[in-house]
């Protein structure tokens, strides 16, 4: 006889981006449906130069076991970047170094929720955060997201109506839609949550991946003094393949994640945090930072461009200034999960919005990734998908 | 006001043994409270040249994010040595890379625990998995162990009259009492097993380990053929600092698992799978066990000898045939924890046995830690550590 699985498991499934990823192995299909950074651009020379000083300095305590909080010297740099980047002030104990930022989501889960505790999300919203936070069997209340951030009136509605252990946002360049909080609705966010028992977890993987325009403080430290929580990742700005996130926290909450995550992981490896540490203190991060923006910045110009060019008026897509996504809606009565089956067959990809909705909307959007193709392809493929749903639209 | 904490984290406490190892920082005690491989014979050189080749060769690649389930070749390889070593089938479809063989318990807890249900654990048994476990709020009973295994008779009785989800067990030199089921047991367990609704989950990171006698097939799949999970580890045989572990479970069982895992962590780090995938494949992991067993065996000869030489004879210990552990259990009326105290003012530290049972026994026991000290040190210690029992016998 079978083992009976727990209850938390009947109310997840496989990633169904995961799924979509596999029918778009086929060489031939042009895919803007994964969300990978373009390996092109990881610094592989200079981290090799990091892993072999990291071996012949340091070869032992580089494979050794270590502290739970994370190896000291990278949460140093971290906290000074926080400092020299954005403003605010971070200290290394308020670091704790993750398996990637994906395992913050996890540790959030087990410190604060209890199955059946809310969980206030964007609408769309990251389909990690939902995956992460079903296993705890959280209840999803939704925010609509609008050009500049969350539509105010709504959030204030659900936290005045609703009890809610956290607010999860993706403030820059948010996964899937690409949208940024303006400082007004940074600031509106803060007053809304000031003084509440609500923790905001503010995620920013994308924030250093700006094209154009300013960068804004982050909500939290920078608008909001209390109850929050800061996610960082070095996947999207170095390489995501040695699963190096953290969290910022402090006090009980960060002695908690500490438990946690020991009880999860031990710690994360040693030895990848000593080589991205020493990466980052050889080289200069700004720099490398650099040429992925003049790239994705040129890639999703061409996307932008092809857009206008081939996709009709009906369809609106958001015009991010940074990060890796576009966000298309297609008329209301348009279904982007019939359009992604045609779309196959004229090989191309993308992702259909309806799983960045917990409450069933999104029929009519789609996610388009612009970081991972080159230029003559995003042209090809965007043309392919405007031949698409002018097919669909002429019906 | 502060968000509230999530019920489970009343019931978890930070690591007892990372409080115990924070005392034994002082350089000048000789401690054997840690559970640390040998750093010495990390394989630095030829790890290094594995990661160099890995950048070389397959750089972006081995930076990029890659399947929750875990790198092919990697899979391959240890479904391949289980066939070699343990005489028993796996395929690597099978296999499930983990961050660590703790994730491993991690997943399982997701995977199989809702709050309150029992987990069998052995007496004494590993903290790491109590630590795990109670996230998700299991409840624990607990077998006996013997000296060649658990004590049959209590299990079928904690069988008969207890429905439990997980039997989790060390079956080769146990942390932390460094004990191994004989044959007969092995078998044992596995007829008491059969046919009910219990999942064995056989932890084996000691295994290859062994420095006397001969090895025995793992009860999962030796002996038992259904319902069992065979957790696995790289941090023994190759390094820690690289956070490898696998699980070995097939079918919808495994489903679930990489749904968890996608949920906890994406996926391990790419770079550190790839590198250790390199070297074994380009050296004889055989002939560096082969030195690991020489050090370690020498050195729990020198402890075992040490012992013989400086602890009364009212003290029990195990001698193990191999792992990194003797446990040692006092005369009833004394306490290790006072025993503990007193060490430390004659510089010389272990880990008390409490921690180990979660029914509040094991007052009088305790572990020694013998793959981390040099031989010069464990003669020195243990003949401090017999002063000082023989002070607190003669009180």
């Amino acid at each position: 006889m079978p083992v009976q699985f727990a209850d938390r498991m009947s109310t997840v499934h496989r990633s169904f981006i995961r799924e979509i990823l596999k029918v778009t192995q086929d060489q031939s299909i042009i895919s803007f449906a994964g969300g990978l950074p373009n390996p092109e651009l990881f610094p592989v020379a200079d981290l090799k130069a990091a892993a072999v000083d990291v071996m012949q300095e340091a070869g032992p305590q580089s494979m050794q076991y270590s502290t739970t909080e994370g190896f000291e010297p990278l949460r140093q740099y971290i906290a000074d970047r926080y400092k020299k980047v954005k403003g605010i002030d971070v200290s290394a104990d308020e670091i704790l170094i993750t398996s990637g930022s994906q395992q913050c989501l996890d540790l959030l889960g087990k410190v604060f929720l209890n199955s059946g505790d809310n969980v206030l999300i964007e609408r769309p919203g990251y389909l990690g955060a939902i995956q992460s936070f079903s296993m705890f069997q959280s209840n999803f209340l939704t925010v609509g997201l609008e050009e500049d951030g969350p539509d105010l009136t709504e959030l204030e509605k659900l936290l005045n109506e609703n009890e809610s252990k956290i607010f999860y946002a993706v403030t820059n360049f948010q996964n899937p839609s690409g949208l940024t909080y303006s400082p007004e609705k940074r600031q509106g966010v803060a007053d809304l949550l000031r003084g509440r028992d609500i923790l905001f977890v503010e995620d920013d993987p994308y924030g250093e991946l700006r094209f154009m325009g300013e960068s804004y403080q982050p909500v939290v430290r920078g608008y909001l003094k209390e109850n929050g929580i800061l996610l960082g990742s070095f996947s999207k700005v170095a390489a995501p393949g040695f699963r190096l996130g953290w969290m910022v926290c402090s006090g009980e909450m960060r002695d908690k994640m500490i438990i946690a995550k020991q009880a999860s992981d031990l710690h994360t490896s040693t030895f990848a945090q000593r080589v991205i540490h020493r990466y980052v203190t050889d080289n200069s991060l700004d720099e490398h930072i650099e040429k992925i923006r003049a790239r994705y910045g040129s890639q999703r110009d061409v996307m932008v461009k092809a857009i206008e060019a081939h996709f009709p008026e009906e369809v609106k897509v958001t015009r991010p200034e940074g990060g890796m996504f576009l966000w298309a809606t297609l008329p209301e009565s348009m279904s982007s999960m019939d359009l992604f089956d045609e779309a196959i067959k004229n090989k191309v990809a993308f992702v259909p919005g309806r799983p960045f909705y917990v409450d069933g909307s999104g029929e009519n959007t789609f996610r388009l990734n612009f970081s991972n193709a080159d230029e003559a392809s995003i042209e090809e493929g965007i043309k392919r998908l405007g031949d698409g749903i002018k097919d669909f639209l002429s019906r």
